[in-house]
């Protein structure tokens, strides 16, 4: 197996250092359109590439948005996969450049949404994938795989949705991912100071879209932006998080594989958090279109132009960077509701928790981008063994969860030693009856 | 006399606007970065003029920046005064411009502050206004005049605050200026909107410094941001706003002219302002040095460089083009506490309120720029009538407040037609005493 991996930030940069510790690859070109970071990024991994059959990590220079400029490099590279790690903008060129070079495809992000010019807050319009899975039976006719969504959410939550369905339920009323974190970053002066722990580009996209929920009966349909705040109690010591819908992925890939009553995601944002998204789409500060203004280099005056969102990316701290001043724990899981094989009602947290410590220490990664990180790269190893296998535009649950969890939790060098946990709460009474707070059991 | 005004925005075409209706002076240069908008400001007032001796306005470009190039500017139309109607940026390169061009000089906002390098939050650093004090001799030396401060507040409020201490007051504790409105600009789908009625670029400078306040006891000293926040209840139906303490020009000027135990100013923000401007920032977005950003110009791709506050203020709507969406009112005002002319406690709120509709329907003017251009037209006036003389650096309580508050109230064609108010309230206990809620009487 021959991988590109386009974009080396936080995501890419982690991909890099985990493959390092495996051997199921025989190269990984990262590329990037700042060709300096790609070089960092793959120095990095050389030096803590355990298969010492001499340098597997390249760097290269790629546009991202260029799908031909994707091509020509993966054929060049022999690359039999090809892996997105840039922003979700950037989507559909790096899918069209792999299927173009022969390769086979994964992402952790999907083909960018576009809201119903009418109802937006009622009523879907151009939905997180379309675009890609309206390109389904081609990839199917090529017998070539794109693996979309693979990351830890959508991704490890779509194996753990894909688990419960197979495993524990016999009859399931919801997926409910639920996403939270206790994580803090400390300024020079040792106190908290404001740093989201993953783009904020991305972030922004995902939490002002319209967020998305499907039911059965009803089909998807959209809610306004921080619609439903619950406080959620995540394992593991982070505690109770308020969290509300966001547009996500595994509300449009969990329905087309596996029976659910209703499909949602919620983040736990925290509402500091809620507060500044809000600021900033009342401000305009979200944007993404050209808007002029005066230069500030004294060299060059005059007008320019720049994406409002792009400005407010580049005053915040890089989050990839933040790793060292970083504490706390991340949490992704699906909380399944519905009835047990034995007809029960029974309600689990399938989760999977990252203490910052322990991914830094172990990779010299961030917490957040560890954790996303570290999903591809098994999907990959599980095509390489041939234990996955597909063709067409497939989600994660579209494939068994048993060895992907498998291999996620047995210690190394057999699998990742990073454990997941099935944690049993109190069933919640089914909707249409009066309902009571639910008590969260321990694990 | 011959009025060079630099700045062409809301503030400088309202002041051509009022100008136009005055017949005191000879000419009124409007010069501007952007000669278009000096252009249309020219074409406005010319076509609102009642002098009828010819064309009265004349357009210039300028950069404010460069002092020599308001110097020329001024020696080229033998302007007499200059009159500073651009971002206090700007201040001390117009201030010089006019010393050397051997004109007075007016402005609205004074030199800029800079925080005390160790303890911003107790100390002053550089003060405003103490680049412009520090040039009084050469000022008073050359006999000529620097009216600074002569807006609205700065400027009818150290009116009001003059005229109390001559005609009020037998000894003043507090000279607490309060600035409030219940202003709303609504969108397209009249519903309201979030769009500042003020320069966002002034308005974070002064809501993010360091607030100063001024004691006898004590001299000038800071707190944090937003401290000590109070309801104050403001007259003519706009009602309680919650204000806090600002770092403004007000609170450096009236101790130096006036006796007084303590001088403040607190500005009603009310509770969504101060979370929009507490969260840029703690993202950063108030920053004004250049931040590296991706181009968004598709045909100058590359890193352009912004400063993050011209981006924000990019992205909300000009505030002078509100105008017609706005509804409400604004009051500015100073709270004087003391014992009376009869040694009795006494507590006065000295105001004056425009309604944005009046304002709109007589000078096409919202009302926040106009009740600010008018103070300094008005000086203006007292000035080339020799009502009001003076040498050196100066603010507006350095001259008698009888003739300004007079001409102010009077109807037109003698008077401005904007009346003001002495609300007497209920006197709070003396501070070190017990206290209870103030009942503000109606006016």
């Amino acid at each position: 197996m021959r991988i590109l991996v386009v974009g080396s930030g936080g995501v890419g940069d982690a991909v890099a250092r985990i493959a390092a510790r495996r051997v199921f690859f025989e190269r990984m070109v990262v590329a990037d359109f700042d060709v300096a970071r790609a070089d960092r990024t793959v120095a990095a991994a050389n030096a803590r590439d355990l298969a010492r059959v001499g340098p597997r990590f390249v760097a290269a220079r790629v546009d991202a948005s260029d799908p031909a400029a994707i091509t020509a490099l993966a054929r060049e590279h022999g690359a039999t996969h090809v892996l997105n790690a840039v922003d979700p903008r950037f989507v559909m060129s790096v899918f069209q450049g792999a299927f173009d070079a022969g390769a086979d495809y994964l992402d952790m992000a999907m083909s960018l949404s576009r809201p119903h010019p009418e109802r937006p807050y009622e009523e879907t319009g151009v939905k997180l994938g379309d675009a890609q899975f309206a390109a389904d039976s081609r990839w199917r006719d090529a017998g070539r795989l794109a693996l979309v969504g693979m990351g830890v959410e959508p991704g490890l939550s779509d194996v753990f949705a894909r688990y419960a369905v197979d495993h524990l339920f016999s009859e399931v009323d919801e997926l409910g991912t639920r996403d939270g974190a206790d994580l803090v970053v400390l300024g020079d002066d040792g106190e908290p100071v404001f740093a989201p722990s993953f783009s904020i580009w991305t972030t922004i996209e995902e939490c002002l879209n319209p967020p998305v929920i499907w039911e059965a009966d009803r089909g998807w349909y959209t809610v306004p932006p921080f619609s439903e705040p619950e406080v959620f109690d995540f394992p593991g010591g982070i505690g109770p998080v308020e969290c509300v819908h966001v547009e996500h992925e595994e509300v449009l890939l969990m329905p087309r594989f596996l029976g659910a009553r209703k499909v949602t995601f919620k983040y736990g944002l925290g509402e500091e958090f809620i507060a500044v998204l809000r600021t900033l789409h009342t401000l305009g500060l979200d944007r993404t279109e050209a808007v002029p203004v005066r230069s500030a280099d004294p060299a060059a005056p005059g007008s320019v132009a720049v994406s409002p969102r792009d400005v407010v990316a580049a005053v915040l701290p890089d989050p990839a960077a933040l790793g060292e001043r970083m504490r706390g724990k991340t949490c992704a899981g699906v909380l399944v509701t519905g009835r047990g094989r034995d007809g029960e009602p029974r309600e689990v947290y399938l989760h999977h928790i990252v203490d910052n410590a322990w991914s830094m220490a172990e990779y010299g990664a961030q917490c957040v981008v560890w954790q996303t990180a570290v999903n591809p790269v098994l999907a990959l190893e599980l095509l390489a063994r041939g234990v996955w296998s597909g063709a067409g535009v497939l989600g994660p649950e579209a494939f068994d969860a048993v060895p992907f969890l498998d291999l996620l939790s047995a210690p190394e060098p057999v699998g990742y030693g990073s454990p997941w946990t099935l944690e049993e709460r109190t069933p919640r009474p089914a909707a249409g009856t009066a309902t009571t707070p639910s008590t969260p059991s321990s694990a």
